[in-house]
């Protein structure tokens, strides 16, 4: 850590000046070293040609680091995945820091080296950004914002306009993990697993079913704060069809299973940061499934239900021992500060 | 106001689920009204064709409501003014909130207003946006981040490489109005003076620069957090040179001077949210003065300085009296959270 003068971040941290300078130099333009970042511009300069896709999330989890990732990485893989659902391949980000007076030094390194390796494995690159700090007790240690800029994928055609009833809807992967694991953690039982988040850049499978099946993938998203139930809600209420899953094809992991249970969460509703949801044409469903399958997180892929024109508005589910209900819809939060 | 079920912000804001969607419809989305955040999607898809520039700031300016705007249309100024000093045309924002449990829902309210007008303005368009929440006590109030787009001009070569000794240093108008009028109503002085913030967006006059002047402009930026001081030492630092500026010639506002005075601080290192600071070969500089004169916020740009070789990586003050200072860099935090 390249920190030595200080133990902890202060307020002259944010103050533009000498200090701002040192914090900037060591750390973040060292580590996350290009020519962009490099200019010291107000701004960076990128050539662009095309259609592109532009999103931005601020992340709040608590606490900053922990099993499987850190803010940092979970910053820089969350936007990424809200620009691959988008049927874009992430280029650019920016990335900008409210740090709370007083954070540790070794902290802030431990976040910054993150941030670097998942974007050297990406290949996304940080070409602006932003410090501020805040007065003990005004922030949470740090908070992160990153926006990033993609190229869409000369085949998306991806839209909730799109989707038919017949379609039919796939969950990349088990549920809940990250929410899990964040609230193990939260709750001092992340001794009792060994459970870790999903964190993880979702981008190649996302083009990689786009490169495939074109405009038979009608939509993806990715089940963050909310989980799995909140996108299944968003996809009925924008489209006026219904959904009907079946619990027997949901993938679960026995040890996230026994954590919702000791937790009291229902899987379906907790935050996902690796994990989407697809919905596709019934036609190319089982090769769309297989190439799921091929994918290195995606052994425990599943076609989870179809979209019907029963039931406008509603999400039924089919239970494991053959009853039906309608899945609520997530009122107020369920699991704050999750990302 | 449109929030009649609740007083304030809850965690509940910030789930993910039905309030989320509540607060987004009824707030955000109405007065930010375009196709792109009515589409609801994790991202917004652009069309780009050219040179782009990209920044980022986040706002955590206290208080969030002052006397000539809010933390919102500072928030969607700031952004435009980074873009504009690197000689772009905003076209697109971001918009990220991150909001503290139990801030009042008329304030919300206010500030949404404001970056509403603050957009309609500018004819800059929030594409895409995220909303968090934290508990009380961990943040404050309203943090906002936007991230923009804007198209450079054709015939911008900004960039401090091309500033040369001789080069003249053109200051748009008047210094430390923002700072003094936030600081003034931190310190509950804001009832002797009738200063206000000097936020506005400066991309308008940018551009007209460029069209007029082309590369004889080397450089532009707005002297936010730290001052004009910080962006002349910023100019030293990497380039190599001196400058000279003359006081004699530093257009300041009695009223300003007053406050300045009152409140212990120098003008040059007081944050400014509507000024930029111009570096022109010095063959145009008398024409480029012209020009900042005839744009209705120009009335005291002034040339303060030129670069020089003497001196390199230092300042040098010449005071109204006839002597000669180096001008000290900001080290630490001079007025934390005035931006």
């Amino acid at each position: 850590m390249p920190f030595q003068d200080f133990d902890t971040i202060t307020l002259g941290h944010g103050g533009g000046g000498k200090l701002t300078q040192k914090l900037l130099e060591k750390g973040v333009f060292s580590l996350l070293n290009n020519d962009w970042l490099n200019s010291q511009g107000d701004a960076a300069n990128l050539f662009l040609n095309g259609e592109y896709a532009f999103s931005t999330d601020s992340f709040v989890v608590s606490p900053i680091i922990f099993p499987g990732g850190t803010i940092g990485d979970l910053a820089v893989n969350g936007t990424i995945n809200d620009l691959a659902v988008s049927g874009a391949a992430p280029i650019y980000l920016s990335l900008s820091f409210i740090l709370e007076e007083g954070l540790p030094m070794n902290q802030f390194w431990e976040i910054l080296v993150s941030i670097r390796d998942a974007c050297i494995r990406t290949g996304v690159k940080v070409v602006t950004g932003d410090t501020k700090v805040v007065e003990k007790g005004k922030g949470d240690k740090i908070f992160i914002n990153t926006t990033g800029i993609g190229k869409i994928h000369p085949k998306a055609r991806l839209s909730m306009k799109n989707i038919r009833s017949g379609d039919k809807i796939l969950l990349s992967g088990a549920p809940a993990r990250h929410g899990v694991t964040i609230m193990s953690k939260r709750q001092g039982l992340e001794f009792e697993t060994t459970l870790t988040s999903d964190t993880r850049p979702l981008h190649e499978i996302c083009q990689q079913l786009l490169d495939e099946f074109g405009n038979s993938v009608r939509f993806m998203r990715d089940p963050t704060r909310g989980g799995v139930a909140t996108v299944l809600h968003d996809v009925v209420r924008q489209t006026g069809l219904g959904i009907e899953i079946h619990e027997n094809s949901l993938p679960l992991e026995n040890e996230v299973a026994g954590a919702c249970e000791m937790l009291g969460l229902d899987p379906l509703f907790v935050a996902n940061e690796g994990l989407f949801v697809c919905i596709v044409n019934h036609e190319i469903s089982e090769n769309c499934l297989r190439t799921l399958h091929s994918w290195e997180n995606g052994s425990q892929a599943s076609i989870i239900g179809e979209i019907v024109d029963e039931h406008p508005g509603g999400v039924l589910l089919h239970s494991k021992i053959g009853g039906k209900r309608m899945l609520p819809q997530a009122s107020g939060e369920l699991l704050p500060r999750i990302c």
